[in-house]
């Protein structure tokens, strides 16, 4: 029996500094009703989605910098924020957004930057419950806590602002997205009843750098996870402050960061027998710092269903069926008789490389 | 400085039941011979390499089934392999191969059958020191035990003939291999001194089902492993046995398992900062079981640098330098910098899924 769901990325292009609150709402307002008319079940919205990708810049000023972040207690009710989950509901269309989450309380955590403010976060809203269901705190920060000495640097200050996600991987089940129910069975195992709830597809949030890295993946995969959702905001090129790239032209270096995204997005899907949807914030940010597009919907088998064609606002849609992760689920990606535990320790004991010793 | 590295898979034909040691020996010499004319300094060669790929088969005879075996003691010295360990040393060649290893104290291992004999091998031979200096043992055995009922079915009996390896997965320096050595620095850190001995490159091995496998990947780029090797037997097509996969001619389901193979090569090897080569065994074995071919090397940054044009014997060659591994490992893939173990905790307690619980 088909589990079909009409799932959507909503690719947005730039957000600047200057950008308001509400012409940021009016894009995503817009982007939710043009997904609606596609039939839309579901949608993605970016990382940070609601402002420009202010981890760019070194903003010193607690003012200035709480009018990036929003609390996630009051989503469903401030008026930056409302009035897309009441869209949301009022179109019943489950939505997940990106957004920079406040929380003073994170910079008691493990990163000393006196600038911590919250976390890097999103949130999963169920238009059938009329409630958030499921929040994430991206795991993987990247960049650094300081601003680079190097004046064309691109900076990434992640590291400065947020602290690393302390909610782990936790898959989630979003509540009568789909409506019928799975047969279990297999392995040549006759099918089993069908099992009231087993309907509701288990879903699971990362956030940007988080796809590049296969622990996530994995801890959701162990899940049963059936959905990846994954916002971003990717730079096309910047400065090689390391020395260690080889020269390539921004066009070069946009096509590689392309590349790279969907080779996460296709092989993770692949390896934990998923589909994953992402969607990005593109184009020239503050006309200095160009993002990538490449939003796109993947198949457990790896392949790219739907893809964004511009670097602007635009919906990426695909009809689904989540039934379709069960072949490698049952198969090749069968954890339970394939995986090894006992084989991989390093992952959890080890944080970074620890080489062979030299030889004499 | 540079640390180039000519680099070979040794892509192999068929091996049928009916092909001789003899035979199958002449065309890796062949093979080796070829490599060397193109300077190679390391050359794979595929999973068992030395037989058909017997585990297709229920072969209840321990003595037809001792014929498909070699001891990893006597490699370098039995009549059945001893030459190819000699032309490598006179080429001054490093070789890795795989093939089925002997040890029938294996069976007291962790699997019941009562056919196991041993482990699926892989061996690496350093040509300056004459000895074997690593051995792996294939972790990831696909298929089952017991054959299927359905006589379309192909078999995969290698959890029947083989216990999982139990020597983890562990990165090894290739002696020699590479001279020139290895500048430390980074992050805009100043260069530290050439350190003696760091040019030794670091190696792992994994063999075929293993590289669909991201824990064995990482476990690698845990030990800063420049270079992945893994030899394979592929099959293009199978009857469906679990009813769970869409309707496939036996052209596109071969398009489809050379695109996955190379996924996951492309994928794990930009994940982990490291060159892969992968090294197949194609074709039409036994009249019946078409292999893919699709050997290849791929990069750090995910692309494929070279590829097998056919699914016959056949020299896929790459110079490389392993130097542009430290893009990767120094900015985006620096595991030290970024990597949460504390949230990682599934990954080594739960082998198999335990899906979300049941909504109400």
């Amino acid at each position: 029996m088909p589990r079909t769901l009409k799932l959507a990325a909503a690719q947005m292009g730039p957000v600047h500094l200057t950008s308001t609150r509400t012409e940021t709402m009016d894009r995503l307002l817009t982007l939710l009703r043009q997904a609606s008319t596609l039939g839309a079940q579901l949608v993605l919205f970016p990382e940070t989605a609601l402002t420009t990708f202010f981890p760019r810049h070194l903003i010193t000023s607690p003012d200035e910098l709480s009018n990036y972040f929003d609390s996630a207690s009051t989503l469903l009710t401030s008026p930056n924020t409302a009035p897309l989950f009441n869209l949301a509901k009022e179109l019943n269309i489950d939505i997940s957004i990106g957004f920079a989450e406040w929380d003073e309380s994170a910079a008691a955590g493990s990163v000393a930057g006196a600038n911590v403010k919250g976390y890097n976060t999103s949130v999963y809203y169920s238009a059938r419950k009329g409630e958030i269901v499921a929040k994430y705190r991206k795991v993987h920060l990247p960049g650094t806590v300081e601003p680079f000495s190097n004046p064309d640097a691109v900076n990434q200050l992640e590291k400065r602002y947020f602290a690393p996600g302390n909610l782990g991987f936790q898959a989630f089940r979003a509540p009568d997205l789909v409506k019928s129910v799975l047969k279990k069975g297999g392995h040549g195992v006759e099918a089993k009843e069908d099992v009231k709830g087993k309907g509701d597809p288990i879903l699971g949030m990362m956030i940007c750098n988080d796809r590049r890295w296969v622990e996530g993946w994995r801890c959701y995969g162990l899940q049963g996870v059936e959905l990846v959702l994954c916002g971003y905001n990717t730079a096309g090129f910047a400065p090689d402050l390391w020395g260690t790239r080889k020269p390539m032209t921004p066009e070069e270096a946009e096509t590689d960061a392309v590349f790279h995204h969907k080779l996460c997005m296709q092989g993770n899907s692949y390896m934990n027998s998923c589909f994953s949807v992402s969607a990005a914030k593109a184009g020239m940010e503050d006309g200095k710092y160009d993002l990538i597009g490449g939003s796109c919907i993947t198949s457990p088998e790896g392949h790219v269903l739907a893809e964004a064609k511009t670097k602007g606002d635009e919906i990426v849609f695909a009809e689904i069926d989540l039934e379709d992760c069960r072949q490698g689920m049952e198969k090749t990606f069968d954890f339970g008789r394939h995986r090894r535990i006992e084989q991989y320790g390093l992952i959890t004991t080890q944080t970074g490389v620890v080489e062979p010793e030299l030889l004499g």
